[in-house]
């Protein structure tokens, strides 16, 4: 059994980004930048934002943070994201979901150019990605892929469940498994809340993407043994012995499927950390136009 | 145990474009307009582009037929791609695939303005359909889809096994069927050249969209009692009986499976006949500009 280490492995990364970096400015070549905006006040978005912006930095990018009071019109924030568009020396940009329940968060999401949407949150960019083109992938997916590879995990030909349809985990990451590449070639079932005795699902598959949302679902007595697990989950759970009142766990009861499993993420530690990575990826390849010219 | 005949219910829609036609002439409104660019001279093609004028012509649509030569060049192809784009009284257009050798087919569908690419086939649409945004749907995938509809055919909570992972039938017909909505909500797996005992993946199918291309590959001892059938497949296999030499079969073996199936679509007459019929619909949307302002 192997506990895949995100964090570790996201190190390991933004150190290749850094040397990356590096022979840019000896080469007097251009720094990948990236802008973030945010809008309001939101203590989750606010954290996420501010760790984005302090990975750049890490790396050697350049950075812009636009903050912006939750009263800004839906009309303003447009113009922000023109503006971004056409700034030349910005290279990718994202503007923190959610936004204010007075702006329409899809709206936003189409006015990005798709040369410079970095989080691939864009149906240009989820088009390219289904039909095989090149393209930036959105950053969780892009993060479990980018795992399955560091680590050498077999794919191909084998039963790969994903849990959960959302746009963001589930729909990406069960195009991507089936497509015709390594990872992938793998047999996808995708599975949500509607599914019909999800017990027979979990039990033959031997990948498991695990993007629900419901602390602890999957238990060790619904998964097989040499399970590759993949907990993309991060859920409060009330807990008075922590500081704050709560801990994290995943969409994964780790101590029953752990001992199951012959790869496992933990939660926190595991996918997280690798979605600022991808972020920092695509930014780069958006700085050295490897995808749209 | 019902047969769904595509031809008759392809029929029954082009009547019903064919009223809304006449109201929208009643009304002096915009009369739908397809353009179809067909170029050199392979023989299904030809076909095909000339079904898809005829029925145009058959529910009171304009069309414009733009052949050229296998000699054009790409770059002279893209600028009848702008033209058309530019065109304010074309409302949708196709190029008709595949193109000669020396073209890029996928160079040409990005070229395409999504708001005119009725075939679906271009990333915006694509990502759009993914997303749950609105988007004209690939032809035949929309086609299959409307057939679930008309035959009430119960979808949630089923088990669907999509055969084949193409980018115009396989794919989106995995990501319709697993989205929130009707027909959908199914438990969707796709499964394709890599995947392993093929047989316990149909066994458990309560619905089989095949799209292989392979003559008759799924067999009645392959599938259970009451599954819907949906056979994408149209292969000719020899046949000395026949004038032309060759008859066209489906990815199903239709004599063993139909007396298993609770529905199932024959070949020809099921699904083919309903790919002309998305197009007309999707030029529908385009000209009253549901879609895309």
């Amino acid at each position: 059994m192997a506990i895949i280490d995100g964090k570790a492995l996201a190190e390991i990364i933004k150190l290749e980004i850094r040397e990356e970096v590096l022979r840019l400015k000896e080469a007097k070549q251009n720094i990948p930048h990236l802008a973030a905006v945010l809008i309001g006040n939101n203590p989750a978005s606010e954290s996420y934002v501010k760790s984005k912006v302090r990975s750049c930095e890490h790396v050697g990018y350049e950075s812009t943070l636009i903050r912006k009071d939750d009263s800004i019109t839906e009309e303003e924030l447009l113009d922000i994201v023109k503006d971004l568009n056409e700034e030349e020396d910005i290279d990718g940009f994202i503007v923190q979901l959610p936004l204010p329940d007075h702006i329409d968060d899809s709206k936003i999401t189409l006015a990005i150019d798709p040369k410079k949407d970095v989080d691939g949150f864009h149906p240009v960019n989820f088009g390219r990605m289904a039909q095989g083109l090149p393209c930036y992938l959105p950053a969780t997916p892009f993060g479990i892929m980018t795992m399955l590879e560091r680590h050498k995990i077999e794919t191909e030909g084998k039963h790969c469940l994903v849990l959960g349809r959302s746009n963001i985990v589930g729909s990406p990451m069960s195009i991507l498994l089936s497509r015709k590449a390594y990872p992938g070639n793998c047999t996808v079932t995708l599975a949500h809340s509607r599914t019909k005795d999800l017990t027979a699902e979990t039990l033959r598959a031997d990948i498991i993407i695990a993007a629900i949302g419901i602390p602890n679902f999957v238990s060790g007595d619904m998964v097989k043994e040499g399970v590759v697990v993949i907990d993309v989950g991060i859920n409060r759970v009330e807990d008075s012995s922590k500081r704050r009142g709560y801990r994290l766990v995943g969409d994964v009861d780790y101590d029953s499927v752990m001992p199951k499993a012959s790869f496992i993420t933990p939660v926190p530690g595991g996918v997280g950390p690798m979605t600022v990575t991808s972020l920092l990826l695509n930014t780069l390849r958006a700085s050295k136009k490897e995808i749209y010219t």
